[in-house]
This record gives structure tokens, sequence and C-alpha cells, in this order.
């Protein structure tokens, strides 16, 4: 009895948190790309992406500086509840992710929806009267899972992903119930909202009269899953390390922090100059140059250059290091989908499937995930694969370190 | 550099563990398949279950006194490393198992896979030289990964499998390396052997065109899954206590160990004969007769009696409480599909669906994991519903209580 009101209540707090959260991913979605649009159709907008910088800047300086660790806050609220999540923080990223993809930052979304989640999650849980601590954490880890599931329209890995992403090498299942349920709450509502997800596609080796649901094993292909996921994981310790780099050395050179993303905006400008491209800017899931390097085009043969993945990481870290808001993951996707095709290349396997595997490998290593990575990767290309993505998670995740991109998670159980 | 060291020792460890337990996987499989259809071909075989459970009896009180404790030896081993499994637990329960389906216990294969890797493993162990007490832990997980990936086909779900079920509500990833490795090389190996696992089929509501990989979900599919994942894991609970109470019912009513699986038998004959069937004899995975309740069956409309489920759930009860040997789980997946089965007439949503939905979700209730029991069914069943599948077996986890079938497992996090 007290477990079926106790589960009662749970479905009654997620679900307004999912509906809460997915109608943020929605807006947020809707206007991240009439920003990317914007920025395609006007392309002097890159030029006002040191101003933009100055505007986030100073945005967070006056208005911010409690929000300001962004998803870190939100995890250390969890480990050690303090003062809450600002329901401030919402708003606050919102601007700043649009702002960043509008002039051309190269940035990501699941930050953004992450932190919308949190915020909303510790406004509810400040309204409802009689929560404990336990139950705001776990309040906290479904708006999580709500931001990550609407965002990417994810909604089990999302449920995984909150989690998982608390402690390095420990899942914890106190919060499973209200993660899933504000997860597939948040992506319906997402979705009943008129936003679409892109799709992507690994031609299947399975013909439907197999019968079978696991493609066949080969055993290269295999091995070269396993090799691509031990780059895929170096990939994301070099991402970590030199967003966290970039990041000290911007705060250590420069004191007044409203300059900090104006320099950073004007680094990226140069990068253009320098690589001759656009294509390393914002998401980078689409373009309307059809010979540009984009996520999806790294899903065909020749569809990225031998270099893409580490621009990427250059144009992102300095984005993100220097104060620009956003999340690391699409551009992960994009650096793991990018290297992924050039490997395939190499190694003479499918690119569509090479390009999957660095898509969720190098978040996976980045984000010391690699379950609730290889769950996604059954979410966005089908679950024929699954091996493969495992495999290529599990090393991507053994080999990017004990940092990843979030400071604030934890080391549950130390890695091999 | 150390990393790397411990990535190759890791694999040149797991190598010879899955080609070892896969080998052993198929030579059971084999076997099995064997007895099951020497017992349809001679119906006579189950007047001869009493004398079987006689000779299971008399063996493992003569040789394997050491080793009754069969899963949970091997994860007190874990928890608590004591003098290691003995090898003489595989062939014992190879040919425990073996025995109590010739003659129409009803059983499973999950324990047999299980206790033949962990005793393997242990072996392994004792032969490598240098071993420190958490590699031994490694391993045997490793071994149990290796037996369930190996025994049912499904690779990613046997090392999730081994990394959930030592602590309820906690997964770790100390051994996910060798885990993922040894299930790999044992799912191989045994279809190298030349075995083959049953296909089931859940009808996609996926035009292949659609591009997409995940169904569009339906509220009352939804909720009717999340209400049958509730009655899947109070199930799930109904199993494991009349299995627990059985198994002390027969131990403090029948002093001599031998005598308690001839008494069991004679039991079994006896269900029979009431019951007027002999499907719930076996592994219950196909049968002979057409018009037969099997697991198979299931998948179809009207493939179960409104009350199979229960019958499969005394059956079983019954041969394993008494002390035959075997395992769990496929029991757990005909009562689930059976379950299935019914509650879809009832709720009016597709049958398939539902059964597939019973299959892993009782079984992650009474084994309380949900993860490995989502991501079988994406290796069983294909990725497009695995909302359904997250939903049926988080409920279903929530609601088997906190003891399942494996009196050793511990509490890591109390469920809500």
């Amino acid at each position: 009895m007290t477990l079926a009101r106790s589960v009662l209540k749970w479905i009654l707090l997620s679900l307004p948190l999912g509906v809460l959260v997915g109608s943020a991913c929605a807006l947020f979605l809707g206007a991240l790309e009439r920003a990317t649009e914007l920025r395609f159709e006007y392309p002097w907008l890159l030029y006002l992406l040191p101003l933009g910088g100055a505007l986030i800047g100073w945005i967070y300086w006056s208005f911010g500086q409690s929000v300001e660790a962004g998803n870190n806050l939100i995890m250390d609220e969890i480990h050690e509840p303090g003062g809450g999540v600002p329901l401030r923080m919402a708003p606050l990223v919102l601007i700043g992710t649009i702002a960043t993809h509008l002039f051309g930052g190269s940035a990501g979304r699941e930050g953004t929806a992450v932190q919308m989640g949190g915020s909303i999650a510790s406004g509810i849980a400040r309204w409802v009267p009689g929560l404990k601590p336990d139950d705001v954490r776990n309040l906290l880890m479904a708006g999580i899972a709500a931001g990550f599931g609407g965002v990417f329209g994810t909604p089990v890995s999302g449920m995984i992903f909150a989690m998982e992403v608390l402690a390095i090498g420990r899942m914890s299942y106190a919060a499973s119930l209200p993660c899933l349920v504000a997860s597939i709450v948040s992506d319906q509502t997402c979705t009943a909202w008129g936003i679409g997800h892109t799709h992507y596609r690994i031609v299947s080796i399975l013909p439907v009269e197999s019968g079978l649901h696991l493609a066949p094993l080969d055993a290269w292909r295999l091995f070269a899953a396993a090799l691509a996921g031990v780059l895929f994981g170096l990939t994301s310790l070099l991402f970590a390390e030199m967003t966290h780099g970039l990041h000290a050395a911007f705060k250590s050179l420069i004191r007044w922090p409203i300059l900090r993303p104006v320099v950073g905006g004007c680094l990226v400008i140069l990068l253009v100059w320098i690589v001759g491209t656009r294509d390393y800017l914002g998401l980078g899931v689409t373009s309307p140059d059809p010979a540009a390097v984009t996520i999806v085009s790294c899903f065909e043969p020749g569809g990225a250059h031998a270099f893409s993945w580490f621009w990427k990481v250059i144009f992102t870290a300095v984005t993100l290091g220097s104060g620009f808001k956003g999340g690391e993951v699409t551009p992960l996707f994009f650096i793991g989908a990018a290297l992924g095709n050039v490997l395939a290349g190499i190694f003479n396997v499918p690119v569509d499937l090479f390009a999957g595997l660095g898509f969720v490998a190098v978040f996976a290593g980045a984000t010391n995930t690699p379950i609730a990575c290889t769950v996604m990767a059954v979410e966005l290309f089908g679950g024929e694969n699954i091996v493969y993505f495992a495999v290529a998670c599990q090393l991507a995740y053994l080999f990017s370190g004990h940092s990843g991109i979030y400071l604030s998670q934890r080391i549950g159980t130390p890695k091999l």
C-alpha cells in the first residue's frame, strides 16, 4: 500500500514536470531551428558573435552568477542538497543558447535542456509542500531525464542518462520511476508541440524475412569497432581536457567575465577564416550547403574530411570555454560521427555504422554514460547493431579518463 | 599505459572464458534439445521423474553438497571471496538439468548456464597465477555474463545482467569489459557450434519507409503496459515466494535430501493429472502438439488459457523447490508471456507486444534486473517498442518486493 501510494505520488509529480520540461524543450528546439535558419540566411550574423558574447556575458554577470555552473550546479544539488536550483536558470540558459546559435557559436543542446529540466524540477520542489530532501533529489534527477529525453526524442536513454551520469561507474535506481515517467512525458509533449527530430539511417544488413533482431556479427567489424571505441574515448578525453583547459585559461587571462565571450567570439571568426569553412559553426546537424560537412553527411561515404572531427573539437572548446551557452553533446555527436566516417574508410567497414558508433561513443566517453549511449543508439538507429554500439561505448568509456565534461560527476567505481 | 595493459589482460582472460563457457552452453543446449525431443517421443518418461529426482538427489548428496547453493554460491563468492566455486559445479548442474528436463520437470536454463560460467571462471582463476581478489571477482562476473549471453543468444543483456544482478537498485561497472567480452565470445562460440535460438516476432507497426526506429506511442497501450507491469511484478513476487516457501517446506518436512525430489516428481505427475495437460512440463518453449500452450503460442491470440501462467508457477515451484536442477528464467518467460497473452485480451491491446512485455518483465521483477531485461527485449524482439519494455520492466521491478529469486542478491538502493 505504501508502495502503491509512493508510485502514485511519483507519477503525479513526474507528469507535470514532464509536460513543463517537454514544452520548454519544444520552445527551445523551435527557437533553435529558427535561429539556425536565420544564421544560414544572413551569414553576416557571424560577425556579431563577439557582440552576442558580450550580451550573454553581461546577462549572466548581471542576473546569472548563481546559475553559471550550469549542469554542475544541478549535479551538486543532487549530491548535496543546498539552496536548490534557481528558476531563473531556465530562461537564462534558453536565451544564452539561442544567442550562441544565432551568431554561430559551436555548441549543443543537452546542457540547455538539462538545465531547464533541473530548474523547473527545483521550482516544482519548492511549490509542493512536504517533500523530503530525498524527494527533491529524485525530482531533480527526473528533471535531467525529462530534459535529455525531450530534447533528443530518446525517452529510455533519457531515464538511463539521469541514473548513470551522477557517478562514474555506478548506476543508481532510486529515481528510476520519476526519471522514466518524466522522460516519456517530456518527449511526448515535445512531439505534441509539433517538434520533429532528425532521422538517421544505418542501412540494416538484416532482411526482414530473417526473423532476426540482431545483425550477425563480423569479426573484423567487431575488432574495428573496439579499436574505434578506444580512439573515440581518447577523443572524448581530448575534448574534455581542451574545454576545461580553455575555460581555465580564459578565466585566468581575462579578468572581466563579460569580455571572455567577446574574445571567444573573435577567435571563432578567426577560426572560420583559417579553416575556410563555416561547417563547424552551430549545431552542425544540417546545412543549406549540400557539400557541407554535417552530422547527417557523416553517415555518407566522403561526408567528412580527415580532420573535421578535430576542427569541431577546437570550435566547440573555444565557444564553450569562453562562456557561450548550450551544451556539449551535439558537438560530441558531430565529432564522433566525423571521426567514425574517417575511420570507416581506414578500416574498410560500413560508413553509416561507424558514423553511428562515433556519434554515441564519443558522447559516452565524455559523459561516462556507456549504457545510456548504447540505448540511445537503439532509439536513434535501431536495435540490430546493439552489440557494436555496446562495444564502442564501453571502450570509449574506459579510455576517456576519470574526468569527463561534467566536473561535478563523482567516481562511483574506478575504471579498470 | 597501465590502462592499455589492463584492457589487454582482461581481453586475454575473457576470450578463453567466453570460448569455454560458450562451448559448455552449446553442449548443454544441444543435450537439452535432445532430452526434450526424447520426452516428446516417449511420454512414459514422465513416470520416471521421481526416479530421476532420486538420481539427482543422490548425485548432489554424494558429490555436490559444496555446490548445492548454485547461483547464490557464485554471488556470495563475488560479494565475499572465499574458497572459490568448485569446478564440479559445471558437470553436476549440467547432468542435473538434463535429467530434470528429460523426465519432464518444469525448469529453465539460465541457472545451469550461469553456474557453468561461474565454475569455469573460478577454474580459470585458479590456473592463472597472480590474480588479486578483485580480479577473481571480475572473472566470476564475466562467467555469469558468458553463461547468460551464451544460453539466450543475447550478448549485451548478458553483460548488463551480470553487472545488475548482484545488488538490487545499483549497477556496478567494475567488470564491464570482461563481462562484455566474455558474453559476446560465448554467444559467438555457441552459435559457431551450430546452436540456434528461438526467434520471436512482434509485428512492428513501423513501416520501413518511415525512417523511424521507435514505434509511435499510444497513450492507452502505454497505460496498459504500466498496469500490466505492476501485475507482472506481483507475479514475480508470487513466484519467488512460492519457490522459496516450497523449498523450505520440502526441507523441513523431508529430512532425507534424496527423497525430496522423489516426492516433488510425484507431485508434478499428480499436477499433470489434475490439470489434464503436459503443457507446463519442461522448458515450454515449443511442443509437438500444435494446440499446446507454449512460449511461442503465447505470442498468438488465444495461445494461452486464463490460468496458464498460474499453473506454470506451480509446476516450476514444485520442480525447483523439491531439488530438481535448471533455472527459473525460461519458466519466468513462459509465465510472463502467458499472463501477457491474457492481459492483452482484457486490455484490448496487441497480443504479441504484451506477451513480449510479460516475457521480459516477470523475469525483470524476479531477478531485479530491469535494465538488462529491457535490453534483452531489444535483442530478442527488436528495438521499436523499447519504451513499452522499459515501462513494463521498471514497474515489475518496483512491485516485485525486495527478495527476488536470488537470495544472495544484496540491496544496493531500496526501491521506492
